[in-house]
């Protein structure tokens, strides 16, 4: 009697990471149907062993199903989740289009797993920065009030997606191969596939990720900013972020500054970090230990270290948080939900649908 | 009736980019003698297509020396530099070494050329990562004020020196061409060459540049903080750094936060960096226009973008600082120091010594 779970978006970068995750899943799961869109259907994944062939995702596709997790861009969300909904399934949707709906919990299952408890359908997995930020930082909101979060982001670009991945990896080998000069290097989709000009990423670091917004911080950022106040549950914490790309292929690194509320001792910091849960203390500076990115890859934990005072604010603490931005910053965020949406009894169809069918 | 000029570490990532700032130099320069080790004793480099023998860096090379440029290292400079002031010479240090001594001035030109007026012999050039800082933020102080500071780097392998650019490049193509997986590649120097540990910067964000002090700041990071205090004369300014390698060959890039004393419109701040000499405004959002490290290298300018306000802080202004780290951040400011040195009338040999010959 377990469940039947959808993946939208199968073949892209997250999609092909869910579906390692809900092969080491807890979840009782009896079959698992991929679908993506009608360019791929037909060809075939590995599922446990097994060939699962690609359906097309369309309005009629989810029947049956009790689980959608959608990663394939938010106008695929936009347009097939209410229809998973309305079929009787709940929705876990990694894209941006729904975490700002009042409807719609948006959760870091260590945070905030009690606002699903409310669910209509729709659950939302916060962007990759936001979450391991939300890991590093509960631990010490809970303990002594967070005032403000001042964070610069070093992010990989799997983040952008599988073509990105090739496009930094090619520019790569024209770089180191062919001798190529990093500014003449071939550019066709990072910053943003979606905006006009189209920038090297190997040797650089952008800081644009997504488009800009009118006050000039990108919605990169401003996810960051509005998701934390949502996810925390305060919108009174100010959080202003930098967010950069830099020629890393997973794992996103960030250069965290908070105030807390009440003074925080250091090592009290570190030990509230090392207790909570999916949060590991990489911090032994005398022994070189700090998170790095390349460690990350792989590993469903946000790793946090570099943790020290600010040499001036009373209340003022610096830290370095590195995750797997395609596991707990995606993949994993969205099955870990999943997960808990079972152990709280919550995987059941909606009765009223509250969202839009287009 | 022009000057006879050293360089000190010739044969180093920064020593041959000072030949080259000197090729280009408005200095009446009659005579460039090229000192190193005595490993590179004998070999030749070229000046202004002119071969030249490099000779070996002794207590005694420095007789007839005008103007010294160090770049080989602390220990050469603790240990030569005196001698080059005994000699006659005035001596330009792009080593830590005698930074902090109040006998030496720390010197950027656009921001303190003054302090130079008082030299007792050695002018010490600021480290790298200071220096684009000083350009970008000296204009905003003088006209606003400067509160605080608080800055994450995004610093290139060059900074550490030409054997750091080789592992680069050596660990991209054991990925890229080999397939060796990003955890697994060869390190032998970074983070730090002086440390016991090494990591892979391939693929990688490290958060360690030069060792480790007790209060768990890195040297890097602590250099920012002093060297902003000693350039902008003003203890009160408060400055936390996070100092972190990333896979660039060249070109420092920063995310820097700034709160200021006095309110400080946006479009002011712009213009008033537009004005400053060395700083380049490349701020326009709306077309994709910001500092990159790739347009950065071979260019002695700093380049300052993505201007906001802080979303919170009524005085808070978040800004991306880039440059070549071995041009204005080494190379550039070490001649330029050398020029200003010359229209202010003071390359002349010191009369008495203060500093220890060893």
């Amino acid at each position: 009697m377990g469940y039947t779970v959808a993946v939208v978006g199968a073949t892209g970068a997250v999609g092909t990471q869910m579906i390692k995750m809900l092969e080491e899943s807890t979840l009782p799961i009896d079959k698992v149907r991929l679908l993506a869109s009608a360019r791929s259907a037909g060809k075939t994944l590995t599922y446990k062993g097994q060939e699962i062939v690609i359906e097309e995702t369309t309005e009629t596709a989810f029947e049956g199903v009790d689980i959608a997790l959608f990663s394939a861009g938010g106008g695929t969300s936009a347009k097939f989740a209410p229809y998973a909904v309305k079929a009787g399934a709940v929705v876990v949707d990694n894209t941006s289009y729904f975490r700002q709906n009042p409807d719609v919990p948006l959760v870091v299952p260590e945070v905030n797993a009690h606002a699903m408890d409310v669910h209509k359908g729709i659950i939302a997995c916060p962007n990759c920065s936001t979450i391991q930020m939300m890991v590093a930082l509960e631990p010490i909101r809970q303990r002594w009030g967070l005032d403000r979060i001042i964070v610069s982001t070093y992010q990989a670009v799997s983040g952008a997606g599988a073509t990105a991945i090739q496009e930094t990896l090619g520019q790569l080998h024209e770089a180191v191969v062919d001798g190529v000069a990093p500014k003449h290097l071939t550019a066709k989709i990072l910053p943003s596939g979606g905006d006009k000009k189209h920038y090297p990423i190997a040797f650089n670091a952008l800081p644009q990720i997504d488009l800009f917004t009118d006050n000039d911080y990108t919605y990169e950022e401003m996810k960051m900013t509005k998701e934390t106040k949502k996810i925390m549950e305060d919108d009174a914490i100010k959080v202003s972020a930098t967010c950069v790309r830099v020629p890393v292929l997973s794992g996103h690194s960030e250069s965290v500054y908070i105030e807390t509320i009440d003074p925080a001792p250091i090592a009290d910091v570190k030990e509230a970090i090392a207790n909570f849960p999916g949060a590991v203390l990489e911090d032994d500076v005398a022994n070189q230990i700090y998170p790095q990115a390349v460690n990350a890859v792989g590993r469903r934990e946000t790793f946090v270290g570099r943790i020290r005072k600010d040499l001036d604010a009373e209340n003022g603490i610096h830290m370095w948080v590195v995750s797997d931005n395609l596991l707990k910053g995606a993949a994993w965020n969205s099955v870990q939900i999943a997960e808990s949406l079972h152990e709280r009894g919550l995987v059941r169809p909606t009765k009223e649908l509250v969202f839009e069918l287009k």
